[in-house]
């Protein structure tokens, strides 16, 4: 493999020598800087051999670098040996980020390549800052990696589906107002929209383009007249073309983005999100307007669910909670008996949730960890890491679905047999915290940073930290993960908080991850509501969504305040109460064991 | 009284007149925009009647007008009753601010004058870049309003006094090393210091300037070699004198600072803080050189207590504690038997209070609240307003001391007679909050706007929150109220916040204030300690410096959770071992009996 890494280098640098270029760099981005890419995208897998999901590599004349982070310095080390690439393992003490290493590295009447459509605005910017006085020249509209890629599988393209009213509980029309008032609030004229999942809600479409993100490729440009939207030819059905004439969308073919942008008579100021919207994109419009760097106003838009949604999330929920619960029943009642995987569970819970009505697809691809291995937060087994599960320990599940009408994300840890009562008394403190922040109350303008700590603080107390955030965003038949909303403690000057609002979808996942022994995380979903309005406010709190019971056997009585006990008790009915309607006899007479009072 | 605003006004309206002045403005600021000032800088009381801490009034021709905020509406209007001056409330909709008010009265070619000595940088800067570009000129130069303010005060002036190593625990050459890094970092080569309690601290001393805050009027300049202190004349003793001429400080005049800073041979960038530094003296540094706007350095140093101070402050607040527990006995003993109200019980603790050893003064005006009047966060009794104690309800007292070794501040809702159940509800909750902060655990890298909710939840629960910080940053034998940190929860993308770090003294202290009918408020202070260091990081907490019991008579026991109740249990028996030993026989036998396990 490292050898043929080798000649696909060689080969990389015969084009840049041919195109005067001396140093070429490869991004791990699609055109729209997604979460998840598809496989067109992974030219720097190719070249490098590396294939964690974030990680760029840059490569010169006599010399190869790719810097990735924390996550995969191990993987990297192992994937990069034989290539003669350099691994730089970013945040690290005395490691340069890319724009410093280009700026010691080149030399004046150099010149830097990449393809400006993977680079974001804000990636390209920062380059073009480093380098520019420097004499270095960048030359960004060659897709070098591409063209000597040789068994690059095509761009991905299907078919795009319509969202009825009775799904979206809201046109496009509506949608176009509030961005039109967003815009004129901030002076802007237009909006350049890139990010696929903000464009897929504007327009109530979903496609199939991506892994388990219903979306498709797709530009957009919003005047305060017109909907330009830019998608593949083969994207395109006869329901979208009647539908696109009916609400006034101008359809354009996807490729024509750029051209479109280079050309339009700009009257005005255009908003754009340097995060999501490329280097390439972005250039040639600020050479011909003003640019207002901006979250996508769609984003906060989107990431308040309105009532129907909220309804059908309801439902897609609770069906989602039920195969879960099945699943849970099925492997408690085989384990010691039957010979079961990680790989056969995940499977398993695979096809039970796939069997439910209206399935899609998967919202990310199923974590089945057991033991030592749930220390890993993203740990995905295969054939060749599967492990077979004991009547021992706990296994550690997340998973999630794509439904008509929601998409659904849950965690939970499984006891399959003893557990030591150190990691009982972990498990005891994450179900405390996730109950305290699930029934926290609030008043409007808080942030997540102000909730977070609710969560954590019984896992502080006895020393034990999660290296992550408490919650996400959930998207509604798009990505498992969206903003701006986010459940965190950190402080950055540089990120702006957003408030939590009523309709926000939110994940309460705190967890233990010890390295070598054990991993707990407990997730439920919730969305925000109101809750009373008194002479000092409107309160928040968060109606929760998931109905899956948490494992009781895990938990030390004596550690749970009453407070918590009572919140677990009554959480527990609910599952019973909403859940048992769908159970077949033997799984509720089991429900109703789990779910008794403590 | 009004009849002689309108002539003070019409003697300033002559001044303006012959000095070319449109529209005077006059703050309530002091040279260091300190947040007490002396009777001296009381000039928009005399010229307007209005007495709250906070108001800029703006005089014209035929026209003058005061801006207050939300504290002071009420009481504005009352006093501004027949002087003619139109009130502003701050922050109402549809209220311009003053520079937008100027912006729309004033005409091309006429002229803003204030004293730009008593307006900060930042507000100086707000109304220069309002009126900029507009064709009005600003005339900062001259203090109408002190020359035409007959009876005006004299500048306070008090002999400064020395502070040993032994009560500061670290010399001015270590602070100095430490700023002089700090202003390296930052790229700058020179301090501009206006602030006057990170002057104290800086060079070790104590001033009596200013009413409970043991400061001297001063301004100091520091370059990479020397440290420029300007005093007046009659501050400076022999003491002083050895001192500077060990320690190397150039003493001047008070008033030479302007000059100074006029003519100074600058090589590099100042920093200054611009709310501190006045926009007189920020107007002459930045026509010669550049500025570096920055919280001073000194405030993050002063900050963070070190051994020495934190010793001295164990045994203050201690002292202190004993002095309050006192006074709780006496007035448990004495309501309903002896005429006691709020003044005289104010009176009662003050003398307590200043018999302690140490004792230098009080650090804020001693607030004693009965009944509703608690419900006015900042409730001042005096002859005019004063109110009988009965043997009902409760009295909220909130004071504190300067001490030889410490400045402390500590608040106690004290039961004198029946209290509703639904008020103890929420005394409880109040107590819980309390609680749960004082033993919060978290990882360094915590700001106060992580930690807020735990004291505020329970009350958020009952739908009830206080319109304030749940802390605030406390000096050493110097203000009591220090930045930077601060626990409060409201989000702004402008405060930069600062982690907590150990050695930052906090209040901690929740409350209820409802309007007419009663207010509860319980303040501890708390230092910042490491707390255990684990392989997920090295985790904070805090040590609570004050000993005084809270009122069991107002808790409902069932509304603690047994977590709650044990902190509390054990708060008391820690309360009683510190301080029986100071306390006479009878106050023991009753401090044996409040602080019993509930």
């Amino acid at each position: 493999m490292n050898k043929e890494v080798r000649l696909r280098l060689k080969r990389l640098r015969t084009q840049m020598e041919r195109a005067g270029i001396d140093y070429y760099l490869i991004s791990s981005s699609d055109f729209h800087h997604s979460e998840y890419v598809h496989e067109y995208f992974k030219a720097r897998q190719y070249f490098s051999g590396f294939t964690g999901s974030n990680g760029t590599l840059v490569v010169g004349k006599n010399w190869a670098g790719l810097w990735t982070d924390g996550r995969y310095f191990v993987q990297a080390h192992r994937e990069l040996e034989g290539t003669g690439i350099t691994l730089y393992r970013m945040q690290e003490e005395g490691v340069p980020d890319i724009p410093q290493f280009l700026q010691t590295q080149m030399k004046q009447g150099q010149t830097l390549g990449f393809d400006g459509r993977t680079v974001s605005c804000r990636e390209g910017r920062r380059l073009e800052k480093a380098l520019e006085g420097q004499g270095i020249s960048l030359m960004v509209g060659q897709d070098l990696a591409g063209e000597s890629w040789q068994e690059r599988p095509s761009l991905p393209c299907y078919p795009v589906s319509l969202l009825s009213t009775g799904l979206s509980g809201k046109g496009m029309a509506d949608k176009l107002k509030e961005i039109r008032k967003a815009l004129k609030a901030a002076g802007a004229e237009y909006l350049l929209l890139s990010q696929l999942d903000d464009l897929m809600w504007l327009l109530n479409i979903r496609g199939r383009d991506i892994a388990y993100c219903p979306v498709a490729l797709c530009h957009g440009f919003v005047t305060m007249t017109q909907v330009y939207v830019f998608l593949q030819k083969e994207a395109v059905t006869d329901a979208f073309r009647e539908y696109a004439q009916a609400e006034g969308i101008i359809w354009k073919d996807y490729h024509e983005i750029t051209n479109f942008v280079a050309h339009y008579p700009y009257e005005g100021s255009v908003m754009l999100d340097e995060k999501s919207v490329s280097y390439s994109l972005y250039s040639l419009v600020a050479q011909r307007a003003a640019c207002i760097n901006r979250n996508n106003p769609t984003e906060l838009l989107k990431a308040v669910k309105n009532e129907t949604e909220l309804e059908r999330i309801r439902q897609v929920y609770l069906k989602d909670s039920v195969q879960l619960i099945r699943f849970i029943y099925w492997l408690k009642k085989k384990i010691g008996k039957e010979e079961i995987t990680e790989v056969s569970a995940g499977s398993y819970l695979d096809r039970l949730r796939s069997e439910a009505e209206g399935f899609l697809d998967f919202s990310f691809p199923t974590i089945c960890a057991y033991g030592e291995n749930a220390a890993m937060m993203h740990y995905q087994a295969d054939e060749s890491r599967d492990c077979k599960l004991e009547a021992a320990g706990m296994l550690l599940v997340d998973s999630g679905g794509q439904y008509m009408g929601g998409t659904t994300d849950v965690t939970r840890t499984i006891v399959l047999g003893a557990v030591e009562k150190e990691i009982k008394r972990q498990f005891t403190a994450v179900v405390s915290g996730m109950l305290r922040l699930s029934h926290s109350v609030f008043l409007s303008g808080c942030t997540g940073r102000n909730l977070d700590i609710l969560a954590r603080l019984p896992l502080w107390e006895l020393g034990i930290d999660y290296k992550c955030g408490t919650g996400h965003g959930i998207g509604y038949m798009l990505n498992v993960h969206e903003g701006p909303q986010n459940i965190r403690w950190r402080y950055s000057q540089e990120i702006k908080e957003e408030a939590l609002r009523p309709g926000m979808l939110l994940s309460n996942e705190p967890g233990v991850y010890q390295e070598g022994s054990h991993g707990i995380r407990i997730e439920n979903i919730m969305v925000v509501q109101e809750d009373k309005k008194t002479q000092d406010g409107q309160f928040l709190a968060f109606e929760t969504l998931t109905y899956v019971p948490i494992d009781r056997e895990a938990i030390l009585l004596e550690e749970l305040q009453p407070m918590d006990r009572k919140r677990l008790n009554d959480y527990h009915q609910e599952v019973y109460q909403k859940t048992a309607p769908y159970l077949a006899e033997e799984e509720r007479k089991w429900l109703a064991e789990v779910t008794a009072p403590l």
